[in-house]
């Protein structure tokens, strides 16, 4: 079954890390060997697998996003956050993880996190699982 | 088994909506839960999610990448085609969505595109599918 | 079981293909159909599919990147590799690949790249599959 998570952004761009509510959500599931899959419905959002111990690195990476791909330009759509749908459809809206007994698998500096690109808002996250076999 | 549809684009640079019809192949194999998984296997084109309501969103976003990466530029490759490559390996050429009772999720504002960078051309799309039990 | 394979670079940044390796794997787990799962757990690394025959494209693709996102901007992050962290954000740290009768599933110009933004290095790459019915 589909399950949710929910963030809630305070600034236009931000950048949230997901782990720990992901890492919950495996728990109440009792997934302990398989794929979890990180899914945003919203169109001014991504999902992204980057380093989550030192939070420079977010703020560079937003920081350059911003500088490319600046909130005015000779665009035609009139709700004015065409930067916002672009920046989340480079990014992407989804990511995958793996999981090996009970724990999300994942890099020494990795993380992963919900990137607001046109907050605040409050924000719904899909996820869903599929079950694997551990010893195969 | 993989599944395939058939788009066929008109101009160098396009954005097609194949939502429509990746619902009807997903009433035609029956999948009622499960993953749906969208693989484009042609290198200059993507598979991305986004805004599906108001054309003017995707007409910024394909304005805006073409700016930025722009046609012309000192390019090596002699097929003259090497903002078309970095675009869809930049956007991707492959999505996940989930089906919930036999009908694929997504958010309010959500579509799926094929996204043409070197058309016009006919392109096949892959897409394989995971059963997933309902109720757990 | 999550398996993983190793790359070794030589260059800050590089394009790895990765495909012959893939599909060894998938001879060894005996993977006849399924869905082959390509994630890399270091955060200047990214996983792509694009042309895997006139190394060109990536000539070109990785000398766009790096003109459009210089290694020296007005980066925070104190170890000087943000541009990298960005690059690898915007491509992306995974793939799904589909395998059909034993046999990794592409496009006939497509392959499946490592790429190293933060190089050299020797990069683990954490591979997962699922197995799905070959009749349906």
């Amino acid at each position: 079954m589909i399950k949710h998570i929910s963030v809630t952004t305070t600034q236009r761009i931000e950048c949230i890390n997901i782990l720990d509510q992901l890492q919950r959500l495996v728990e109440e599931i009792k997934l302990k060997d398989g794929i979890l899959l990180v899914y945003v419905p919203h169109t001014t959002c991504a999902i992204t697998i980057n380093e989550g111990c030192d939070p420079t690195v977010f703020q560079d990476i937003l920081f350059k996003l911003t500088d490319v791909f600046p909130v005015d330009d000779t665009y035609v759509h009139p709700e004015g956050n065409s930067d916002a749908h672009l920046k989340a459809a480079l990014m992407g809206n989804q990511r995958f993880m793996f999981v090996h007994d009970g724990q999300i698998v994942k890099g020494t500096w990795e993380s992963i996190f919900l990137l607001e690109f046109d907050g605040p808002r409050t924000r719904r996250i899909f996820v869903h699982y599929i079950r694997t076999r551990e010893k195969e």
